[in-house]
């Protein structure tokens, strides 16, 4: 079964699909190996992993590479943060076309004016499009697919950009009735509040989605409980454990004057190995090496 | 100063240059973060970042990319872990080429067979090439290089075929005499003896790099009481530091069906947006966008 | 239909399938638009059109994003030129994955040692495999492949090194028995001769494949009548006529000292403009800009 | 002597700069072997080369990578048309960072919208930022390079979206102000008539570009009597006449039914491994093969 059915088959038989940020073929594999439902190729780790501020500098080329490395290596589907698809309508369709020739299950596109600035970031440009220019943009990405069941997504950004719950509820039924396949609803308030009333207003059958970075204490019970909501997004976490287990080990070095004291905080070198397919090549190495 | 200037003048001016594996450009910056003098391009980490076994699988290309995106956001120099040049000696004429265009400080190559297995791999095939072949590498690495700076190293796999102290020494003379700038002599002992033997052995002026992965109880203070040995590269301990904070962060949201209980595994995302250089953007944003 | 299961039903239908060499987008939608069945992804097309010999230099990376790019803007399918497949077995195991994952129709792997040179060129390095290598490498590519329609094309390099009619025979018969789809059958003699020798001989059921660069005399009509051959590659003319096109062209702008003289020689822009498909995206412009 | 110091000596020292547009390594030698003076990285060819309009829909990876393609191979220097820079100013600091660490000689920006439009499209897009908008993005580039011989030049569309020669001469006013090296004059008019006024009533010391596709009628000689004019691009002749060789080709190979009548239209293979360095590669491999 393809990525893109396998998406909507967890969406039609699990109350709520969690998917996980990753970065690259190796994060990818750390949330299909932890259990999660799918993969985020997350916008903000994919910059981050160059080291450059997520605001539309990295090129789509290199967005689809990444995720492709991902969705190479996992059997489980990846759901692609694609910003505000790169540009206009046109940039859209190129998008989706080259997301779907590469595996992808579906993606998410967000009305904010390109390029963007990242959502959670203080004090940063949140310029909405207009929305007859979102609907046309929504418009062309399900007229590019080829597979009927690739999702698109939309990401109402109204709550982030301040523009209050009727905007915010307006544009999610415009957007809705323009054909996308969920509506990820997102917002920065640090209680799910500002979520919950969205969710709670919220009347359509098209599905929702969430990422609750900035209201953590609302739980997949919690969702499931709400209803509507049936897809979960942990945009960041492994990276941001990541990071910090990292600056952590590297301090431990520079204090220690070497490597004599810092096994507790590793992996050995074999779990690479093994999280790199290794046992399994030398399975075919055996056959086929003579 | 270009990069392999700078390599040059730590190898002149530090008794024992340190240099930390990382794969992409954030990993880059943490180290150079740290305090650390260099970046190691790691050839285990980058074909672990895409999931794939450290086996020639990966393309040179995308070794070069990856080396790319980590030099141009730290300062510090990078060195390249080329395994083994991908290919003959037209291959290394062609990776010297495009790795010093890249702006890289120096190559590391090794003179096990195409393709290669990783060296602390148990049971990996780490069949070496004959010596005159590698010379002829050598030579041709250093004819291609256009600065005279950049630094190509040889890796010494003997000890790691298990040839022995006798074999290594012939190898690693011939490789110092066919012009190498450093002899990387690697062992996967899981004690300094071995290594230490190489050492107090080695007699001639070209300087030796060690990778102290398997025998971590050889502090800097050591390798610097020992002499001869100007730099250290520790290899491969951030990503696995990093794998298992994912892990573990990972069976906790598992367990909890949630992400309300992780706070102290975390850096903040804004830890992330300055890892990002987020605040010098928002600077030249504020000069530029009119 | 998938480009794999499309280029089978060549096979079944046609008496001879002709695919055209190419090397990006643009030079396949000229083979599509003349009518051909199919595009040859060239090796040497693509490593000539960095300027870098055809000597496994260009990364396999780079061949696949050029078989993605001619992919990605036909119709017909496209038939890769893989060379030796990167390496051994596993190499290949990973080639196949990727090309089909990129949505080729094929795959063509050849006999001869890694890093390859090209065969048609006078002096070159022809050494080939042992035939039980090879044989592994074969299965290992049947072994990798999903989609049962993917077809493997032994490249049998024996006549080109020189080994005589009875090895190119006995050499193509045991990888027919490892499994391959159809075996190309390579010359360089200027006379169709030895070619016709190989295809009299030939008495197994799988196909042959020729590339009549060397000896263009043998037409289409010939082959047909040979019977057993089912597909004929017309490896670079394209480049090779475009090459001398632009040479001429150039000269003349050099002598006239500009480009008032010069209209004969050119297609107008807007037949640039046609071939990039701008007239598709102005009726979407005019949907979905908003 | 690095490149862009090279672009700056042929604008010191030649009345007249000629650069030919070229989309791969291959074309940029064509381009330096015809003699001329540098490369156009040309916008339109690259993006056609992948059969896809010319509308921003390619991604700066891309284009960077394919300057690189060309740069590596020709030791003359080469100009990059970079469109819009890619998104505002951010995008351009990002643009000029990632071309000169690529070895680019200079680069050129359009004051049109993100995303553009092909320049010479009839009824094309061709809408201009605001004045002030685009004077940001110049200081931003210039505020981004490091070598003080990187040239940016800015490239004036006033007079292709029809706004009038005043306006096209306070823009370019403005822009000279904003500190850019050259002044890219552009027109779509049918004669030199439009150009000879706007170069005639030029008064600044920046010098003019001229891209002289539309009227070709106005040669080197008329360029070099008009002054001021420091720099022509013959911008995508080579593969409009690419375009036409091979279409003629194929066209004759379908009606022939084989390749045994083309001669005529074909440089030799040999002629492709001479463009490719193969004779150069021989000699290294007899000293470095062992």
């Amino acid at each position: 079964m393809n990525k893109a059915s396998q998406l909507r088959k967890l969406f039609a038989q699990k109350d709520l699909t969690v998917i996980v940020g990753a970065h690259n073929g190796l994060t990818a594999k750390l949330v299909e190996k932890a259990g999660f439902d799918g993969v985020w190729a997350s916008g903000l780790e994919v910059s981050a992993s160059y080291g450059i501020p997520d605001a539309s500098l990295i090129s789509m080329y290199q967005f689809v590479e990444a995720a492709r490395s991902m969705n190479e290596v996992v059997d489980i589907p990846v759901v692609v943060d694609c910003d505000t698809g790169y540009g206009n309508a046109m940039n859209v369709m190129y998008m989706v076309k080259r997301y779907e020739e590469a595996g992808m299950a579906g993606v998410v596109i967000e009305e904010k004016k390109f390029p963007k600035d990242n959502s959670l970031l203080e004090g940063g440009r949140q310029e909405l499009l207009r929305v007859e220019e979102f609907e046309g943009k929504i418009e062309a990405a399900k007229a590019a697919q080829k597979n009927p069941d690739f999702m698109v997504i939309a990401r109402v950004e109204a709550l982030i950009a301040g523009w209050g719950q009727e905007e915010a509820q307006m544009r999610a039924h415009r957007y809705a009735e323009a054909g996308v396949d969920a509506i990820l609803i997102h917002s920065k308030s640090k209680n799910p509040d500002e979520i919950v009333e969205f969710v709670n207003s919220w009347e359509l059958d098209v599905p929702l989605v969430l990422v609750p970075t900035n209201y953590p204490s609302l739980t997949e019970k919690d969702m499931k409980a709400l209803g509507k909501i049936k897809m979960a997004i942990y945009a960041n976490h492994g990276m941001r454990a990541a990071i910090r287990a990292v600056e952590e080990l590297f301090a431990r070095i520079r204090i220690d004057g070497g490597i004599h004291n810092i096994e507790n905080f590793l992996v050995p070198v074999s779990h690479i190995f093994e999280l790199q397919g290794v046992p399994k090549m030398k399975v075919y190495e055996k056959k086929f090496l003579r």
